[in-house]
């Protein structure tokens, strides 16, 4: 009664020092051209972490037994973007540099771009794996090369050729997907090869960057740019659990935006997602 | 024009005396500790049936076929758990003297409790059938054995081992999962298994306990805790189809929390299956 | 910058007398006889498109690449069914006559009773080709013939048997199944038999009408009277995509009802349909 | 128990032979022009109405003392709107016929022009007292001369010149405030004149038809067509309660669109003016 | 950056040994009778409280110039009102042996019997000063005693006659006025006579219990019972300042129940109300 | 018919070439810090326009007989807000060249320092009368000097001291009144005193910005940051109206976030406020 209130995810309270994964939030939506609001996602999945259990049944695990550490939120500007991107980058460099893996809570999908930044630094050879409803491969949107619609083609920029992995993917302009052709492994509309990844990535440091987006908008609504014909919770549940074996060095989920969905289920479905995911990479140490 | 308005489920309009079934509300959320307002399900079920037609092409079969009296809703305290449980027994006692088949629309889940207790009492051999989302089988919650999250295993302490058959379950604590498997018959995630019901409960008494968050939240936001991984509206209706065979003697639907979903979907989904099983339980006469 | 602002769906900005197909919106909602509302859904569908892209991964093909003319709304009366279908049918008498295929946007179902007059004296020979949860075969509602409760039936006045044929349809009255039964082609839930059409209506000119509420309300719940238990997105984009051999000479989209879905993915999903129906009539110029 | 459930507005359950006042719905929305709704008004109140007391300490007396009959909603048929306003017509001519005074619940403010067609015929003296944020002087709408927009104009057909009392006006076009200048008595913006009914209208039969926008929609924003600027919910209480002395032998209270303000305000307002309004004219018996 | 995530009311930072006041919540909404919710209005405060700042330019001071701890929210059980009680009253006497003055976050007005026992032991000539749209003076409530409509009668029970003063009361039974008028000080509908408590009250320790639905809804309609004809946020402040010479040694803020707005506008007031209320009380030191 | 649909302000549909004003929107929310959406504010006033008349009875006056054109949006870039700021730069120096008096439709209130830059260039002598909320005064916000925070800080910059008029003021940091009080004409809480502008600014160009969270958030909840306290709608107009006097050779609304508020009623309200204005600023012709 005499301590403060602690916010944090729940089963994330673990000490910094003591902790092999860091959560964090990243509240930044300012390239959004559509329907604005992202920013309040990594508030909203930590306030509403409560409403789920801390054990996963799919998994037969607790998140307990794992070792998060939760920062809280950077404290963003609005309006700078690429002041957003350093702070982001400089956050994840110093969280690999302690041996912790980070894994970012969004805010738009442009964030990853600073993460990938200080993740390709520590690790040259880094992969991205890439779950979304869009292919994210602009070159720029009106006019702006730093746009959440052209943060994969900026992660290209890079990494090169063969190194990204896209799945799930189901809207962009023609182009993108000519991009995608000759320069990214993509995988249409489902997460059915993700289990190939096994193989391919091998002992390669890999970031996974997961739009929520992906997911089809029935089951998650809150989001600035739902589109149709998306993968259902469980179908990205268990391509989730197929990265097990991957080596993942960093991580970020994007794209909730509470606002849209009153009724509170996306919230509650990207905590969930969340719980399984850090389950995932909490499991091998 | 001279008569006082009725407001009654579509198609339930018998009279008492000649009704084989009886539907009430039970308004209850008490419990609840996530987000209240199941309390307001039951009332909006009623108000909103007439959206729906008294035909149903599954089964063929229509309404006005069965015999469907609507008691309306019991008027019950606000803070006081105990009495409402008992509110909830006699009446339940009363319906099944008048050799009535009650039918009760929550509320949160704990009012089962109540209709429980009632029905194994003139029903000493009672089985349960319970589809639901949670396991419910705390011991306590937060201090209380009185709690939402406790119902199923209250329900264990009147019938004991062997006698509950929980599915769909996907949320719980590790506890209550390993509760499940020495002391329930319990199935994962989905209603497949439903059907072997037909020859495990021949001729047993049953009572039927419908957890609505046992739905998709896609499908069915309107609820307190929903959780993301459920079963679709048309594998409910098929699983609740396959009951047809079972000496039903007792039946509730919970957790449909209106104010959740403004687009009034789930209070739709909510009426339909009420209607689909109104029709399984009123067609063995 | 000296440019009036212009209003239409993405990428439907062709000259009118280069246009192949014309779309407008009837704003109309008078015979609504649950939750009005579907008078929003032209515009709202028009405002939202930009939401989207032109180009479909579906079809690999572009609205830029088709001729669409978009002529905004009528502007019809409030309280005056008939007036209303006589204006809508002589809008698409127009349009016909300019040899162009009339895609018109709801508005409720009832609109279509207007464009159908209207093709079928251009084609007598016309088929009807609808997509909804409900049979829509009542004679009369509360005493009414001019009910979107009632229109398939007076479209089949103007038809006679055997040339409607009905998919999806999980909702209606016993007798509107039996009259189903004697004098139209009709395939409940789903819309596998769609590619049946393809022979049976080889060569002969098509009227396609889509009730939107024949998807299922998770992914749209934004209409008047939601029905569980419908079509995926998927599989209906699959089969709006089997409709491409058919002789279309007019279509309509209807029922979308904005105000039911603050989370705007109805009206999304509405605006991703249209595109897709509008590449597959487009396309065979 | 055993007794069917009653759905009444509260204090509103004495017999209809024992009462002065009957109140009634009219769920009609069928010229609404701009956001439908109006229909489901008179249900809400009802459903809404146990969230008040049946005392008020305005007037310092008690529903339950004033005798009032709900005869609930006439089932009123969709897009024909003749048709509606001679069932209203009729239910009213029976109303009067029958020695009571008949509160109407709307619906849009077109159906008290059936209301008033019946009260004239008795009583062909009669006068229109009319709060309301717009004239509704149009002599019509989109072509329609049965129009919310039109209905003043309407009854005005009906009595003639310096029969119909305006107040709170603050919308219109320009010839519907010249067409008030020359036909009715009109004061702008505010109530602050009722008072001077009481002199002017002494001994005549009144009408009392309340639209409900004439609030300011800060405080009623549930309705289709909010103007800001209006009265507060105090001015509209103490206006309706200088009409005490007046000879009211019907009454209506329209444009309550619940749809419009989901924190439940704007019915809870309107069941508040309701019970002061019965209190007012059923206190002079 | 290694810091963990402290949630707490802006500029509530100080620590708990060197606080005056300090702030909690006590998140129980079990008695609500018409909507609940109220269990998220002190979580909801702390939250949104980023969107005001720390001065006020009413009394032109700042919250960083007084001190106070938030201690966070008390973990309630569900369902068991007595024992949520005797959590408060245990709180609210460790905070007033510490010599420190609680501020309670509500939750429903209930809660305040816990606190003002605790605080009539510690001043037995405790009085209360109590801002509501209702008198809560009820014996009891569908049989309960403990109840949020009876709680100002539980206080009474404990305090006795002419130690309570109700100001801006506008909703009750009859009884309740006829109790209040024996028992009480009732002011009725407004604030106005506020002042006189700085004569009548010198000296003596006050408990200030303020329910914001004495608030008009329409500036705060998120509340379990709004009740129109409040007071403006503008007559509330300068009543809260009147109150700055009262010894207050205890207060609370209650009925907050954010989801009824969505707008976000009466948690917002409510934030800024309780800025006021702290630099009132904590500019006496 | 065969015309494209134009989407403009009701009323403002005169050619370029022959009107006073031109009326544009910025839809720009990029340093919005709290909830962000005002981007959607202009699109959602031209839509919403239809609701309201040409006619004010206020003035007595037709937006027909005044000259405005509506030139739609700029399609401004996401993430990049100098680019912004000058462009919207370019725009009004463009408007002033044409000797048109702009009117910019926000969007957040930084677009505004765009236009002041423009007007100032041409109108070395401008002053700015600010109605508003907040102070906007503060030198930057999270180490960002172009802010919605800052807005009228960096108009200072510009114009120096005495030449802005702020009224409304009620929430600002302590420091930011201390700057208002040596560098500029402050006014709190109301516009009591907007009348002595005509005296005081007579013959001098003027500049107005009007953001619209000077209203009270009871009828203008749609606003990224509500402020209890503000001014009534009639207190606006009539303050606009005291405007008719003076030489405004530009003007803006900003902040309308209409996500904020489903009732519609604050677009509503900012569509009334847009017709007085421009009524004013095209009367004196």
């Amino acid at each position: 009664m005499l301590n403060r209130n602690l916010s944090m995810f729940i089963g994330c309270d673990k000490e910094y020092a003591d902790s092999d994964i860091v959560i964090f939030g990243a509240p930044f939506d300012g390239t959004t051209s559509y329907r604005p609001g992202a920013r309040f996602g990594c508030s909203a999945m930590r306030n509403e972490s409560y409403g789920i259990e801390t054990y996963s049944p799919y998994q037969d695990r607790d998140l307990n037994d794992v070792s998060v550490f939760d920062a809280g939120d950077i404290e963003l500007p609005f309006g700078n973007t690429e002041k957003v991107l350093k702070m982001v980058e400089d956050r994840v460099k110093n969280y690999i540099g302690d041996k912790k893996i980070p894994v970012m809570l969004g805010g738009e999908h442009l964030v990853t771009l600073g993460a990938v930044k200080a993740a390709v630094k520590m690790y040259p050879g880094l992969c991205v794996v890439h779950f979304d409803a869009h292919t994210d491969l602009r070159d720029e949107y009106l006019g702006e090369t730093l746009s959440h619609a052209a943060v994969i083609r900026r992660v290209w920029d890079l990494l090169g050729d063969n190194r990204i992995y896209q799945f799930g993917i189901r809207s962009g302009e023609k182009f993108e997907f000519e991009f995608a052709a000759k320069h990214t492994s993509i995988s249409r509309y489902d997460l059915d090869k993700v289990g190939k990844l096994t193989e391919e990535l091998k002992g390669k440091p890999v970031y996974f960057t997961l739009d929520l987006d992906v997911l089809d908008p029935s089951v998650f609504p809150g989001t600035g740019t739902p589109e149709a014909g998306g993968v259902s919770f469980m179908e990205l549940i268990k391509a989730v659990m197929k990265l097990s074996d991957l080596n993942i060095v960093g991580a970020d989920i994007v794209e909730l935006s509470p606002v849209y969905d009153q009724s509170g289920v996306s919230t509650a479905v990207a905590c969930k997602i969340l719980r399984e995911l850090l389950l995932i990479i909490g499991g091998k140490k």
